[in-house]
């Protein structure tokens, strides 16, 4: 793999962020997950603690948003106006950029696969899992309490896949929007690592 | 890859059938893609050419069928009334079934994915792929005319995925249905090929 950046978009528990960090150590690249609201935080102004929140709450926020845009409408300020939603993801939109620009790495989650769209050396994947893998994976790296663990992790997908299709008009998960997509629930996230590694050295863009 | 069945559904022109027999070629396994509909035949009674006609029209006979479901429902005699798309579609299911039971093998198409859930030594794959690389495709082997190609392609997708829908309740090319998705056009087939064969040997139920 030259040059090349690989957006990882996953399920919550598949495993997609210990898969995208294992392969950046691998390929001696950057990383970045939580890296991105570091960088947003500092290019915007809002506290790094504001983004996180804002993230994990991304739905009460879409909600909360269309609901100002309906009130807005047809009113002379409404073009001036941006919902902080907005703000926040055009942020993030901006740093997804500037980090491609700098050259190989790897972009977990951010719609990053959507936002770098019109590059040629992007390689995006998505991974899942079952539910009985997703729920071992968040246990053992102590997310969620136990007790209301497969809720958590049933809202937190639907938050994703809320999130994507507002800024996207694309379906979560839906195989078209990746190169390749894996379920590590059957392949494990060592082999998953290996794949991703050996889908980049085989990608050409024939006819993107 | 020992003893697996491997399920291969695809986007029309993206190389499914190229990819499930040249796997199938490597693998030293049978494969089965029009095959199925010769032991459907055998073992229904209907005419070779009489499936392979339903099936071109899948779409048009399920709106009929759900017709007659509709003008059938409440009357004494509908318990004993099988619609012949049904008919078909579970003499199918049999035939897949049966195939499975025999041993390792490739099978395209026929929602084998799904017909096999209930076993754990299958490996659902979907291909798909940009249009400019399916249209390509499908051009090379003398697919449609030229003139109303991307038209037939998008029909015969959407028919697909109907089918799909109808008898699985599933969203055809949603990644989760799926272990592994793949885009041809980036890849190629014969990188597909190598891709599906490495993702057999690294497969293991691990909590499905």
């Amino acid at each position: 793999m030259q040059g090349k950046i690989i957006t990882i978009s996953r399920q919550c528990g598949s495993g997609g962020h210990s898969i995208g960090s294992e392969l950046a150590k691998r390929l001696d690249v950057p990383f970045y997950d939580k890296e991105i609201i570091e960088i947003a935080a500092k290019e915007s102004g809002f506290h790094q603690k504001f983004i996180e929140e804002q993230e994990e709450h991304m739905n009460r926020s879409l909600l909360f948003n269309i609901a100002r845009h309906v009130a807005y409408a047809g009113r002379g300020s409404y073009a001036d106006y941006q919902p902080l939603q907005d703000q926040l993801y055009f942020t993030q939109v901006k740093v997804v950029k500037e980090i491609a620009e700098k050259g190989p790495g790897v972009i977990v989650g951010r719609c990053a696969d959507y936002i770098l769209r019109d590059r040629k050396d992007v390689l995006n994947v998505f991974i899942h899992a079952d539910m009985a893998f997703k729920k071992k994976h968040c246990m053992e790296r102590g997310q969620f309490s136990e007790e209301n663990m497969e809720d958590m992790i049933r809202r937190r997908d639907k938050l994703r896949a809320e999130h994507y299709r507002y800024y996207t008009d694309r379906k979560w998960g839906d195989s078209i929007n990746y190169h390749l997509c894996l379920d590590s629930g059957v392949f494990g996230i060592e082999k998953c690592v290996s794949m991703v590694e050996d889908a980049c050295k085989g990608m050409h863009p024939v006819s993107q």
